[in-house]
């Protein structure tokens, strides 16, 4: 049974051709913003900004009644196989990265499951050891890229109002050599804790960084192997006690983009923040996680989103979707956002092998607010193109560092900006001059919470994988595996033997010439 | 006669039924990668990987020159009218940014530009004057949002490398408080000039962020006026020589998106590059103007490009713009180029206010390469929405540092992943394992230049700010003005005064009340 085939899809294809008019009168109401909205978890979802109506909602939660995501949901905590694709080779493999963090109340007690936590309490307790040993350093450098960069960048930049004094990280991704000559300038090696990053032990942009570092830390006389720490798959090229001061491990049943909580972002974190404020991150996304398996469907955060997110893109046909934001440390929340949603859900066949007759995964995109309303927000309110948007708010701010204007602190600046949006989107304006009329009947939804603390920013890590994992389900799409990404990698080998003179490669030799004509 | 009515509009209609096949054997080869490129200015354009066939790009310059491009382009630079929308109240004033750049060869001698760019001589003039007296200082805090932050910030992040010794520039944009005191936990107020920038004087988050900063001065013993400089508008609130050390001017017919190489960004990166190094930035956009007025239709740089994203967008039917550059400098540079295009041509009525049948600006978005391949670019070759995508490339890297690993150095490596990537997306592969199947024809061209100099970065600004303008010429719209950021303004002000108690928002008291139930 595909997603075109449930009962639910005639119904909300038929639901979708006379969608909820949010710029009829009244049709925005107080009652209305009161009662669309979800309250869990210390998070509130407020969705009177959709174009929806309680009969479209009953009907998503029937649709995803019908894709069973429920069990979907228990088979991956749990550890089943579920990154396969039926009948052609594919990695056939569990998804844990829930178990990453499974070390609070009430863990999964299935034996896959159960064991990936052990595995990574143990790292933990390995790098709590660790940290203590290291006290005189004062930088840390990840060297990694994607999953191994994306996300925990973000989750640093959001919390650096919580870092411990003088300790301070520095991000290297990208094969550009600029981008390690641009760290370079900027740290003393002497200082600094090298954390390569790469499951696989192969990452080709990863390791020539690496590279890049030893030589540069030779040339100061240094040790390459006092300053760096591995975080690789067991057995991989990198699991090299000689080649490192310590190896901590990850596991292939926990994918890039979903690694944050793993050693891939713990080292870098538990470093900076201390190892405490990481462990207030694992335990906020560990709660979403319980949240998802226990709620019933109607109070399931990640759930709702969801659902609100296939409603856009497959009944109103929305290509694109933005999340912006109202907070500065959010800042690279959205580009972490778009490798988890883009990488998993940008699919074109289902779990048999078919090709999608239908929409998967959005084009994902976004900057905070209030930056972006200075920027793009002319196209949202007016362009051509329909953009819906999730908002993310905080009552508070982080450093509590606020001033008072006319009346107004800033925080309330920024949040009348956030709700004043999602009203003039919604509702738009008539007026006798085009230029002036707005036409409404724009989308959106808004995640509130209280403030952007370590154990709320990992409950919205969770909240955002596993909203992406309950599409995935109901699209029937594999989200785990990323098979996209691998002619590219197969023809920047051509290319780079080419350079090296190692082969011949036609296509290739065009594009020298171009370079050479320069 | 608009878009539609053009004589080739029907004809690409035609050729998009049946757009060049690049998945077809040697579709795409060494001869037609060679054949469509067009080199000029120091830049190449490469085109081959675009769904597109000569008697298409004959079309398109033909609809070019139906739009009249070439002589709207020259009225621009000479200072007429432009922005305006006939029939009903709007802007009604010249577009000068070109003129902010006009002091090199061939000036424009047409009274308007003229004297635009001799005011913005003199502006530069008592700038140079100014930076000589102002040595004690190390670090310069840019106050703006929109244009007075996207494209500053990114041409600074962009010329790090020419930086000089000690003196660095950091950013406060957002109305969020935490945008300001993360800054303020990085640097001493004792050493830093403060630019506040704001063409009406006026701006809410700069006003705030204003204020907040002078408190915060004070709160140290030091006088505010011996710290901050203006850039704004002759006249406005901020044209105060009383509260500021010195002030800049800025018109009203450079619009904040367009305004880097005005004083708006001319400080900043006057203060940190030195202003022999910003001249080069200037001189650089000042080549690319004239390249534009002087060039032949298929010559012109910005043309060519803008007409390879209408077929896209108009014909092609593809919703989304990326731009990649494979540049670790141009990281916030897509961030700039979302604002530029966006803002200019996101729009619904065309100059005669007319609302559009057609589409106008793509949504634009984009990281740079090589970390998008290990993020979205799996949406991008398997995903169910084809994106067209700007490539952006470099012979050399910036900072000359660089090491060869297996044959290699890392900037070949930089270069061959960007021409791959290009390769891939075009030509697809079949596949029995259809997890391993790319359709291919996913269209994409390559913009190289030898090096990101401060002199090509000026280019590469410029020639988007023309790319965008010829899209605007040609959809037959206004990209100048941007009436569909007022809605959220005029009810984020009634927000406001309900957060203060002075008025009343049912809509308003809605939200408040989720605020409080978290």
């Amino acid at each position: 049974m595909t997603f075109c085939d449930y009962q639910q899809f005639k119904k909300l294809k038929d639901l979708a051709k006379n969608p909820y008019d949010l710029t009829q009168k009244d049709h925005l109401s107080p009652e209305r913003i009161q009662q669309m909205q979800l309250s869990a978890l210390n998070f509130s979802l407020l969705y009177a900004t959709e174009r929806i109506d309680n009969q479209t909602v009953q009907a998503l939660y029937a649709l995803a009644e019908e894709a069973d995501v429920k069990s979907k949901m228990a088979m991956m905590q749990k550890g089943e196989i579920i990154n396969q694709i039926k009948g052609c080779e594919s990695e056939k493999r569990s998804v844990l990265h829930t178990a990453m963090r499974d070390f609070f109340d009430d863990p999964i007690q299935e034996k896959t499951a159960y064991e990936a936590a052990k595995l990574a309490h143990d790292e933990y307790k390995k790098l709590d050891t660790f940290l203590q040993k290291t006290g005189e350093f004062e930088e840390i450098i990840q060297i990694g890229i994607g999953g191994s960069d994306l996300g925990p960048r973000a989750l640093y930049i959001a919390l650096e109002k919580y870092r411990q004094p003088k300790k301070r990280a520095h991000f290297i991704s990208n094969v550009d050599p600029d981008d390690t000559a641009s760290v370079l300038q900027n740290i003393d090696l002497k200082k600094s804790l090298i954390v390569v990053v790469s499951k696989s032990g192969s990452t080709l942009e990863t390791l020539t960084n690496e590279s890049f570092i030893r030589e540069q830390l030779k040339k100061k006389g240094l040790k390459p192997k006092d300053h760096l720490i591995a975080v690789t798959g067991k057995g991989s090229p990198m699991d090299d006690p000689k080649q490192y001061r310590e190896v901590f491990y990850i596991w292939d049943y926990v994918g890039g983009r979903y690694s944050a909580t793993s050693m891939v972002g713990a080292v870098m974190l538990s470093f900076t923040l201390g190892i405490k404020q990481f462990e207030q991150i694992l335990k906020g996304a560990n709660a979403m996680d319980k949240h998802v398996l226990k709620a019933p469907p109607e109070d399931n955060l990640p759930l709702l989103a969801a659902l609100l997110g296939i409603w856009n893109r497959n009944f109103l046909g929305h290509p694109t979707l933005a999340v912006i934001p109202y907070s500065q440390a959010l800042l690279r929340f959205p580009a972490h956002l778009q490798q988890l949603d883009m990488e998993s859900n940008g699919k074109r066949i289902d779990k048999q092998g078919n090709p999608l007759s239908y929409s998967s995964g959005p084009i994902v995109w976004g900057e905070v607010g209030t930056n972006g309303q200075h920027s793009f927000f002319q196209l949202l309110h007016q362009g051509t193109n329909v953009v819906p948007i999730e908002f993310i708010g905080f009552k508070e701010s982080q450093y509590g560092l606020d001033i008072e204007v006319e009346g107004t602190t800033s925080q309330q600046k920024l949040l009348s900006n956030l709700f004043a949006q999602s009203i003039a989107l919604a509702t738009g304006k008539k007026d006798d001059n085009p230029n002036k009329q707005f036409e409404g009947n724009r989308p959106s939804s808004i995640l509130l919470a209280q403030k952007l603390t370590p154990e709320i920013l990992g409950s919205l890590l969770a909240f955002y994988e596993h909203k992406v994992a309950y599409q995935g389900f109901i699209w029937g799409i594999n989200s785990f595996d990323q098979e996209g990404v691998q002619l590219g990698k197969v023809l920047a080998k051509k290319m780079i033997s080419l350079f090296s003179g190692k082969d011949s490669f036609p296509l290739g030799e065009a594009y020298i010439q171009s370079l050479e004509k320069l």
